[in-house]
């Protein structure tokens, strides 16, 4: 069975929110694992408009402490708790969160019926903050204005696919099957040698997707996703404004654009539209110019990485 | 020409938001002069739906520090620094907000680009805690979890309005007028006593406006509200909840209706509802078995006190 690998934009508004534009969050699906990027005010409005079911959510990543990426998050714990949520939390994060939600909860006399369990995040050094069975997470330098990373989520090497029919017909025993699920033939019981391609469907492609929030263009965001699925950069203002970007550690459309080209990246999704731009589809043309693979991720956008065919690599 | 008394409603859910229905915030403006009242997560967002020109806002007022009254504060206060505010903004609140903002503010290595003037609330014992040249504010005892008052907002008596034709017609010299709006007759320079009947149309009768966020039914509400033309009350719960309602330190819909008929109030508007109601109905039946004149205080239902005829009273 096709296992989800799904995003959703919750936000995709930098800075300040508009009356169509909420501020960055976006949820990740892997396999019905919930992970929450990034928590901007009223993200828990929007979860609700979109209909998830957000106590399904264990992990929240939060790339940076400005407001319009984790105001959303003291709402969001609060409804978890009057929810009567069970589930620890854990929420990964730079320095200070936990100071800041700590003494809100102290001020409304808040005991969360639930454990929260907080990771501080090394913005400088990327490395693996998360990993189960079918995944993990790792950091990205991003070139902010305050401590900030991005986020890779990576599904490990998947397994060969068992051919059942086919494993009944060889006969080939169960304790052969850890073996077989990793790529090796099967020996049977008197010595016979049944080939992998035989009794797998071959396996499928591990799949990922790259997070990069709030970022100057730089050449270390382009090493950091270098060949990822599916990649969010921030694309806060057109070219004309490069200035602007520069000066405010923020990316360009054509830049946002350009790390896609250069990363060689299947798909590029832009975001984090200042509010001056009403319409939307300068930016999309202008990153266009530079990765034709390019998709707004507007609140409510919904973007797939399907499976891909079964291979043998 | 007629000055305004409005209130617009930003939020009206408890605890956490739904769909519909947002935390609490209110907008009042009273002849052009703009108070923002509790600003739940959000708040920014509701400001520009409804269109309202939220620089306008000089004034806060923050009745405790349950996220759902206060939450949105951060948001809006960067939203200011974005969009390059000058003027100061004035925050009344219990203790601890102003440290909540700061932690936010240093985390995200924000200056903000206006002057924040903290007013810390003595919850305890009601007093005027902003007056100006046509209204005052004051505080109301509220029962409820943590430190919270609610506000009076009560327009000062109200200047006889000169008639000109008249005073022109008598001949009253301008040193008088200040004698005449307060009501005195006017003395002419040949020692002619004018009856202030004669040259004024009397006065307005002065308006003014209850804001009772969070509290369980208490007898020192109903006193401190006596009176006032338009009151708004908490009704989280039907009645059938009264234990529910005293437990989490909430009114229910007809104890709200009672407060409103034994304060002998002009209007009542419910809020503050459980998400648990879709259909809100029932609630405004049930304030109405006590107190007929009252409404439900959606989001965005706006509420006038329209000035009354003139009077010499």
């Amino acid at each position: 069975m096709a296992s989800a690998f799904e995003l959703t934009i919750l936000g995709s508004s930098s800075a300040t929110p508009t009356v169509n534009r909420n501020t960055t969050a976006q949820l990740l699906n892997v396999a019905e694992r919930f992970f929450l990027i990034d928590c901007g005010e009223a993200t828990q409005i929007q979860l609700r408009k979109y209909k998830i079911r957000f106590q399904r959510i264990n992990h929240i990543f939060i790339s940076h402490l400005h407001g319009d990426h984790y105001l959303g998050l003291m709402g969001l714990l609060s409804s978890f708790h009057l929810l009567g949520r069970i589930n620890p939390i854990h929420i990964y994060s730079p320095s200070g969160l936990k100071e800041i939600i700590a003494i809100q909860m102290n001020f409304s006399g808040t005991n969360l019926c639930f454990e929260t369990v907080w990771h501080e995040l090394d913005t400088e050094n990327p490395k693996i903050i998360f990993e189960d069975k079918i995944l993990t997470v790792e950091t990205i330098i991003l070139n902010h204005r305050v401590p900030c990373c991005g986020f890779i989520f990576r599904e490990k090497e998947r397994e060969f696919s068992i051919n059942k029919e086919q494993v009944i017909f060889y006969g080939v025993p169960l304790t052969q099957m850890v073996n077989v699920k990793s790529g090796q033939d099967a020996v049977l019981n008197d010595g016979t040698i049944i080939k992998n391609a035989l009794i797998t469907r071959g396996k499928q492609k591990a799949r990922s997707y790259a997070f990069c929030s709030d970022t100057r263009f730089d050449d270390r965001v382009i090493q950091g996703v270098k060949g990822v699925d599916l990649l969010y950069h921030e694309a806060t203002f057109m070219h004309d404004l490069l200035e602007r970007a520069k000066q405010t550690y923020h990316t360009t459309a054509l830049e946002a654009g350009r790390v896609a080209r250069l990363a060689k990246v299947w798909k590029l999704i832009i975001g984090h539209f200042s509010a001056r731009y009403v319409d939307l589809n300068p930016l999309l043309a202008e990153a266009k110019t530079e990765f034709e693979s390019t998709f707004l991720g507007e609140d409510g956008a919904i973007f797939n990485i399907p499976e891909q065919p079964f291979g043998r690599n």
